[in-house]
């Protein structure tokens, strides 16, 4: 008789997975390979340890009803994976769990015109159902740098926001439908592309943003929207950070903006660096304001930009006079990310009401010149939505681990003034393991005990994205 | 010693709760007088027994949150009371339940310009939120028939749609940030004004629509939008169903929409008698459409009618040229419900994929006509958003209780026919007790299940609105 009560080594436990595993799936969707493992179970943050025991690719949602059963029997945590662009931890495996990788579940299986409706797979591509939409004369307008990798399901579980939320909202206001097989394994099917429908509470909302916890996002019915008209963009040089808000307030009395973007002299310097791009204006300011609306309001824009110099909020300005200068200057913000990348940047992705965004960026600026006097700290961010990226730069002489150490430990003090505000400690990138801890700067703890609770109806035996989101008890 | 085990009458518990009630509430702010009663106890449906214990008028969210409590220990169940237009029966007391009224806790308690959040007490009547955004050049374009009376406490628990979702959306679209005292009597505020917050589970998609079943919206913050554009309106005339969707389509591809609505021929000639108001069109159609716009798209919207001329969906049309024409034309259509009140009127509110309204229409009607070939029934709706309002009018001579149990019966084959299609037993008067017995037609029992035992996590002794939404257990 075997010793069942011994523990089993992590061989062991592979062999066993792999073992029941092929009952549910062919050998080649199943994989123990370590260098596949490796970029499976991981995402953009590359600071965690990574350790899965299997990866698994699912053809059908009949495969991921089993594969939840049989992981409730034998209690195998499972770690949903899809273009593994988060930022959070959300989809890395760090303990022996099993990926479970949609890029096999990647159809667009229907379109109805009338509805605008698409229903996809849940590891359909960002970009694919963009061009999908473009392709039938209409637009999906959530759209962020990791469009070309992210998947759908994967934007559902985080809320995914980006660059047109000012204009066109959140991942959220997209989904009209969706299917999901709950950590109970039972398939729920959720609101089927209704506009209306007033019959109880609207799990659909409960499970976007949801990362993974409750169950996987393996089908959705996404809404596609009127194309775009054509669109201009400024660039603005703004000296004063409140004159940021001030600038948002005017163009929003008149313009219908689709975009409005900010970030700071050294963010630009960095792309430019990196980059044959020059510089839009003459004259170098600390920040600069990126504003994107439709053409056929040129003349109300340039009415506000004027305006604007006339209050001395606005340096200077550039607006883009073709599609090509429309591209160029969208390359100074989406470039950011990119080009300080080789720096290792410590991320933080923080909001708070829009409002409070000059104090409260005054605040932080403060908190970091006071603790890391010699770093470089590069702003970027959505102004339109509250939603601040703060990158702290490595010298390249300091050690990563701990240059780590350091922008870590001033965590506390970044969320005591966010949870001050009643702002976000995680504006889009989402909690996954690297908010976790720090939960109950921006939920209360009887929130947080909800929260539990109800990942508990859907995932009983909490095998779910463990440790993700919440901490494990 | 008092006899504890033995049940109490009506007249001792009602005394029991005044004593305890005392304790939390000045004497004025508790009523047990029959005739408060049963007006403070009811909605619009009128069709239910009605015969709360008391009620009672908190004026701050303490109060409230003390009452919880007390139901909790003493076993009171609890009915939210806001404007009490409800369709649903979902804020109906019938079986002697504490009625809690928002009436005195309706002010506008602060607003931000910049965030364009309204911070409100529940009770804030609709068309006052409507008022006090037109008052800052801004809008709050969520708008219904009852807004003269709806509460914004009441509009956020059934998630109230109305004219003009098809451009603004749903209540929930608009809910910024929202305290709630749930059915445990923790105070929790979710989101807080925020537009991005990826922290978890957004507990406030789940109390929005949840029917008073959870616990109390107390307060909200509620977003506004840009003042609207002067808008236009035309009323066409329009011979099949079918084409309805057609003339839908051909208008979005150009023009903005703030309204597709459309009623049946019965349904206007109803208004008209009951006003001065004359026929819009010289012919006589079996059904109309009425459609709002931007005036500055007049020509793009004269080109769409031109084109639905020329393809023999629309028969004639009418365009407003005024101001007052326009309201004339929307009275058409905001008559129809007044107009047939005095017809006791068995309503079903039902929605489908805007797709299927034609093919689902045309399944209604012979339905209908099998069933009640005697009965008159009035058709009218908001196609652009696949919602329905079906409505069968009561001949004079026949007794209510026959009709409605006659209209009754009907139920079960109506609701198999929306299930069949992937509709909503209730697209926007929610399920109340009214569509409470019918829900397994719009929901699989698996969610059900898990409603149940989410309604479990805020109100584990289910003092909150008891038998609304989910059937007793």
């Amino acid at each position: 008789m075997p010793n069942v009560g011994k523990s089993q080594s992590t061989a062991d436990r592979r062999q066993h997975f792999v073992e029941l595993a092929q009952g549910i799936f062919p050998s080649e969707h199943i994989t123990v390979e370590h260098d596949e493992l490796r970029v499976l179970g991981t995402d953009w943050t590359r600071n965690f340890e990574v350790s899965p025991l299997a990866a698994v690719f699912p053809t059908s949602i009949d495969q991921v009803a089993e594969l939840v059963q049989m992981a409730n029997v034998h209690h195998f945590p499972l770690v949903p994976s899809g273009g593994r662009t988060g930022l959070s931890g959300g989809c890395v495996a760090t303990s022996d769990e099993i990926v479970v990788s949609f890029d096999r579940m990647n159809r667009i299986l229907h379109f109805d015109p009338v509805d605008r409706l698409v229903h996809c797979q849940a590891g359909v591509v960002t970009a694919q159902l963009q061009q999908f939409a473009a392709e039938h004369g209409l637009t999906y307008p959530v759209d962020f740098s990791s469009s070309g990798s992210s998947q759908i399901g994967g934007n559902i579980a985080t809320n995914a926001g980006g660059i047109r939320v000012i204009r066109h909202g959140m991942t959220r206001d997209w989904v009209a439908g969706m299917k999901v097989v709950t950590g109970k394994g039972d398939v729920l099917e959720f609101n089927r592309g209704l506009v209306k429908n007033a019959t109880g509470y609207d799990l659909r909302h409960l499970f976007i943003g949801s990362e993974g916890t409750l169950g996987f996002i393996v089908e959705a019915e996404m809404q596609l929207g009127t194309a775009p008209s054509p669109q201009r963009v400024m660039v603005l040089g703004v000296g004063k950070l409140a004159d940021l808000l001030s600038i948002l307030q005017r163009f929003k009395q008149t313009v219908n903006l689709s975009a409005f973007e900010f970030f700071s002299d050294l963010a630009m310097s960095k792309v430019l660096q990196h980059s044959t791009l020059r510089r839009p204006l003459r004259e170098t300011t600390e920040y600069y304001a990126l504003i994107e609306y439709d053409e056929d309001q040129s003349e109300l824009a340039t009415q506000a930009f004027s305006d604007c110099l006339d209050q001395g909020w606005v340096v200077d300005g550039v607006l883009s006079q073709s599609n090509s200068q429309t591209d160029d200057l969208w390359r100074l913000r989406d470039g950011i990310t990119e080009s300080i990348a080789g720096y290792v940047p410590y991320k933080n992705d923080v909001s708070v009401r829009i409002s409070q965004v000059p104090e409260f960026l005054d605040d932080i600026d403060g908190l970091v010149k006071e603790h890391y006097p010699d770093l470089e700290v590069c702003w970027f961010g959505h102004i339109g939505d509250g939603n601040l990226h703060l990158n702290i730069l490595k010298p390249p002489e300091l050690d990563i681990n701990e240059f780590q150490e350091r922008c870590r430990a001033i965590n506390p003090l970044l969320f005591k003034q966010i949870q001050r505000r009643g702002g976000s400690i995680s504006a889009e990138h989402g909690v996954g393991l690297l908010k976790r801890d720090y939960l109950e700067f921006s939920r209360e703890t009887s929130e947080i005990d909800a929260m539990r609770e109800i990942k508990h109806v859907f995932d009983p035996n909490g095998i779910m994205n463990p440790g993700k989101l919440l901490l494990p008890q």
